[in-house]
């Protein structure tokens, strides 16, 4: 893989979002009803009843396809971003924190309408994260917002599924798409969670079979599209639809399933699993960067291991060393 | 040492600040021409450059007396607050973190002005913490903003060194003084910084000398205090100024200074230091803390020093795990 005359290695779209995380216990997501591990859509009032309700917190800027490209330039690649923020507090950080990661962003911030998207991150004693996100400013990312020319000169555009869920940033996001599609370049997606699966069945997979080169997904996730009971059968029904994909199991590794392939990638050791945020998201980055660095792909999943494995010893899904450096520490040369 | 029949244990009163935490090297503190391990004001264009020139960042609550009071708290005590926010979104969130804790926090944020209170912390490899504050709103506390009950009703009176930079907070701190000692109630102080010291050192001795009960210092400042070179020297003189002060001295632990009496007491053990932001304020609440619970003074210390520890194994100043839990693991079993 070349970047083919692009100036981006990978060109993030997603949900502009600050990350509020949080300590509760097992008790405090029953007595809220909650679904561990889940990422819920609330509105403003159930935000702020949630946050009333919370402990001490922790702000940190966030968003699933964020995450990744701020670890992308992490690791020393050409990446950029697109989403919405408003012109407010939380969005200049959001703002401040993805180009303080090298990364290239300029949507213009949303001058008027809801604040900068905020997702409570409820995290429990053992690391698991469950996840209340009040889409805000970020339910306003429109076609319009779409630049062009960021899309053609991106040798990958990256979407994750979650912008799926406000209407307007679908638009844009199947007009990324289109223009990549057209442009010769590679489509990624990620299906960020197994509920906005649920709410997007039919539509993630004729997106999938028509348009997508690179799919990464859960387990979770990769059953919920394709409704089966056994990993393995949803991973011999996505080798007759997409022609990579990527599917994480957390502690049991990852698969990379081909149409004629298939690998089978050890997980990489972690000492104690501090916050489960940001895992998927930073194993797409670490993929796509050995992705985009030309590795072998069994290699690129090894990288994408090592970064989740990194982020899940850590509060937030946005990584405290710059990740060229934990690369090279665990033998990786080419960041 | 008994409430007294005050409703409330410790009353602090101090700077309202969000902290931005970022990990730099030691290059960045050198190229910005700045004091390692000190506390500097920055005014907003100031603090917007610097900003920008950051890595991604953590936002936390913070603020001296403010860390005290959570972390009070958070050990069980009734603990209350005073300090001025503004009414945007990094002051809504210095005021759930504080509420969320447990502790009584209900100063009128400011409706214009200056936005709330930034300190942009630096943390090196080694994990000290470099400290640049833009006051924003904070200087704005005023005589107004001091409860008078809530003063009379609280034990103890904690004040923070730091308020006196800002002109009007300074008369803040003169009234709630005065309140408490007409009460009867005791009054606090940490002397927050040698470079605080150095701007404030005749009026901060005259108060120590008249008005002040526990003086909480460092090895830096109080040696500021008196411009001697040895630890010893100013000790002694401490001793005839002030009925109690709490020395404290890193790694090798902490005094305890009375007019007829000395103590030492040794640090609490410490894996690694990942952030010593909050290392000073955790002490005083730890002290104040085991003090409000009747525990001999060098046990008071032994808590202190506890609540240190656990702060600076972790980033921020902000304790994830409540201290009551910390306390009794550590054989404390007064809380």
């Amino acid at each position: 893989m070349t970047k083919n005359g692009a100036r981006f290695d990978v060109l993030g779209i997603g949900n502009a979002i600050v990350d509020v995380l949080a300590h509760v216990d097992e008790e405090f997501l029953i007595r809220h009803d909650l679904v561990k591990g889940a990422m819920r859509l609330i509105d403003e009032a159930q935000a702020e009843r949630l946050y009333e309700a919370l402990g001490p917190t922790i702000e940190q800027s966030g968003g699933s396809a964020a995450n990744t490209i701020a670890a992308l330039a992490s690791f020393g690649c050409d990446a950029a971003f697109i989403g919405k923020v408003r012109d407010d507090q939380l969005g200049r950080v959001f703002t401040h924190d993805i180009r303080a990661t090298g990364a290239h962003f300029d949507t213009p911030p949303a001058t008027d309408g809801p604040t900068t998207a905020r997702c409570l991150v409820l995290v429990t004693p053992d690391g698991e994260r469950t996840m209340n996100t009040w889409l805000g400013a970020a339910q306003n990312l429109s076609p319009e917002d779409i630049d062009e020319e960021l899309v053609k000169n991106s040798a990958i555009t990256y979407l994750e599924g979650y912008l799926w869920d406000p209407p307007a940033a679908k638009e844009a996001f199947v007009k990324a798409a289109e223009i990549a599609r057209a442009a010769g370049r590679k489509v990624a997606l990620s299906l960020s969670d197994s509920f906005c699966v649920d709410r997007h069945r039919e539509s993630f997979l004729e997106l999938i079979r028509n348009s997508v080169d690179i799919l990464f997904a859960n387990e979770a996730e990769i059953k919920s599209l394709y409704q089966v009971k056994h990993f393995n059968d949803a991973m011999h029904a996505v080798r007759r639809d997409c022609p990579l994909a990527v599917l994480t199991r957390s502690a049991a590794g990852s698969v990379i399933a081909l149409p004629d392939d298939v690998h089978v990638i050890e997980a990489h050791p972690v000492k104690k699993v501090v916050d489960a945020t940001g895992a998927g998201d930073l194993f797409a980055a670490g993929f796509l960067a050995g992705y985009s660095r030309g590795l072998e792909l069994p290699d690129a999943a090894r990288v994408g291991a090592m970064a989740a494995a990194e982020i899940i010893q850590q509060m937030g899904a946005r990584a405290v060393r710059p990740f060229h450096e934990v690369a090279r520490e665990n033998g990786f040369h080419h960041f």
